[in-house]
């Protein structure tokens, strides 16, 4: 990022979120600094964090008054865990699975391959004990989690040539990070990590042949399409990414029970924002990717997707075997994605189905 | 309901949402009275109004004290909308498809045959028009209407025999109300509307033959298995009912931005939760009918979808041709559900369909 967009986006931010206070709140104001891992202004992920961060004051009519910071702003995109965890600032905004090498289990709370849809792993966190798992995890690094955005299912990636075994992983240098990399090393691929911003400039140079992003709303605004023309259609790696606010959890603990009630409702509010948003946005992002790009539409086959499910089984394993609450976390959503996902298949998922067939949509 | 059961219930009622307030509201507190479609403290549909209710109180600190009234404690459950309308209430909260008689387009706010899911109709109202269409049919009643709360896709229904092709719908009295009970009409049922109360008693006197009620976890409580053993998976009635917080219109446009910030974000925070405690709870409600109760759960064969499918087009024909307003809902209704919904089954749909395969769930 230049740094001239880098001070005007700063300024921009703390006059948006000012704004919102009314006198009223004075001194009493608590201020809420908030860093992220999304570029500013970013289409879905960044706009997504900043609406939130401005809902927050807004909602407590400026008793709480947030200051955002955009990835680079005040700390690096993945600095930002422990900027919170030492008390820096006083919450994150981004996707815990980030952060995989301070703990395993926290993948479990963003998306892992073969794991849960956005309804499965809200379910699963909100009603079905995930939060609990999620706090003690958390807790080891005096951080506390709320869910604050969702993605929906990401797309297979971008490539340069078709998959149509798994073989045709062997060798592809590919930018797709976290547990979902550790499926496709497995099939011979070399799983490469970028920050989202560099991803562009490493495809159209062959540094790597591939990538995956999120889906076509947010994708659509990378230009993947100018190096790789097939898009493939929902992928192993990340089902439901749920993105989270994070609070200091010292911080937190010293917030009245209203204005703890006012953060988890903002987040929430926007947690299904985002994904409402990118669900509206994604068939018409599609339609011009391929209309105005070019861009040809794939779906995986049948054995593709048994040899990744074989390669994700050995990945399960190996990350449970971390420590006896990676175990616990592992366990708890194989056992939940198999209750809620049959729950959510034998009724949404089969009229979907059939509804779809008659229509055509597939 | 019993008149001991009312008197209990509504004084309740105000005393939780009363000691959310803190004492600094004092005299500029306004009040919102919430009247519902629901009984006091039903599980699922009452629960989740009930916790809306008392969330906006506690969200604005006081300031809006709501008074939430259930279905028959202030008046009756269908009477609410004419309560909001004239003013006497400021809120209800229900499932606006109980008033087609008011305005046919009403039901495509609420759920439609072969229709959208709780993600399909939730990115067509918030971020794909859907909020305007709604707005201009609620307009002509003086209100103003919020999402607040959805239950997935309901269950096919509780029959006491099997259904194997749409001519055993012939002369079955099933409890069916809306567009989905004239889609059964055609088929040959006698579709007869029962409040939720008296379901039970109908279905085991044999006034009606078949019911459909809400999913596993609502259903559950209803006892329906008693009289009826098989058990059908998701139907084509309602794919993913949308309950509304709507308000009387010129009550709303008298709060301030920060009030209506307020009572959206409660809504659509409700909206959301009361769907993901379906879902994490559907599939263990499920389990629990099938192992304590001997119930046999099927599903519709293909045939049977065809012909509910060939139904419906004559409904939505008859239902668009009541005036403009009907047809341009339907009309966009019938577009953005093939736009929102490929985008969703390309790549949601896509991922859950081959993981399931995989693990042997449906």
């Amino acid at each position: 990022m230049e740094r001239r967009k880098f001070l005007k986006g700063a300024a921009l931010g703390a006059a948006a979120t000012g704004l919102a206070a009314p006198a009223i709140a004075g001194s009493h104001a608590k201020t809420m600094t908030i860093v992220s891992t999304w570029p500013r202004d970013f289409p879905g992920l960044g706009v997504s964090a900043q609406r939130l961060a401005a809902r927050i004051t807004e909602l407590s009519e400026g008793a709480i008054q947030t200051e955002y910071f955009a990835a680079g702003e005040r700390v690096g995109a993945l600095d930002v865990f422990d900027e919170v965890a030492s008390g820096n600032s006083q919450a994150y905004i981004g996707a815990d699975y980030y952060w995989t090498g301070k703990h395993p289990a926290l993948a479990y709370f963003t998306a892992v391959p073969f794991g849960m849809s956005f309804a499965e792993i809200n379910a699963w966190i909100l009603y079905g004990g995930g939060m609990d798992l999620w706090d003690k995890v958390q807790d080891q690094f005096g951080l506390k989690g709320l869910p604050a955005g969702n993605t929906g299912t990401q797309a297979g990636g971008w490539f340069n040539k078709e998959i149509e075994s798994v073989d045709d992983f062997k060798g592809l240098k590919m930018r797709i990070p976290g547990l979902g990399g550790q499926v496709l090393g497995k099939l011979g691929a070399s799983s490469i990590s970028v920050p989202g911003g560099q991803i562009y400039e490493n495809l159209v140079s062959g540094t790597i042949d591939a990538t995956e992003w999120v889906g076509p709303y947010n994708d659509y605004f990378m230009k993947f399409y100018e190096a790789a023309k097939y898009y493939y259609t929902g992928g192993m790696h990340e089902p439901g990414s749920q993105l989270s606010l994070t609070t200091n959890k010292s911080w937190w603990s010293s917030l009245s029970e209203t204005e703890q009630s006012i953060i988890t409702a903002a987040a929430l509010e926007e947690n299904s924002n985002s994904y409402f948003e990118a669900m509206a946005l994604n068939g018409q992002y599609l339609n011009r990717l391929v209309n105005e790009h070019g861009v040809e539409v794939r779906s995986f086959n049948e054995d593709v997707w048994d040899g990744m499910a074989e390669a994700a089984e050995e990945v399960f394993e190996e990350t449970a075997s971390y420590d006896a609450l990676a175990a616990e976390v592992n366990g708890a959503v194989q056992d939940k994605m198999r209750e809620i996902g049959l729950g959510i298949s034998l009724f949404e998922g089969q009229f979907v189905n059939q509804r779809n067939r008659i229509l055509g949509l597939n």
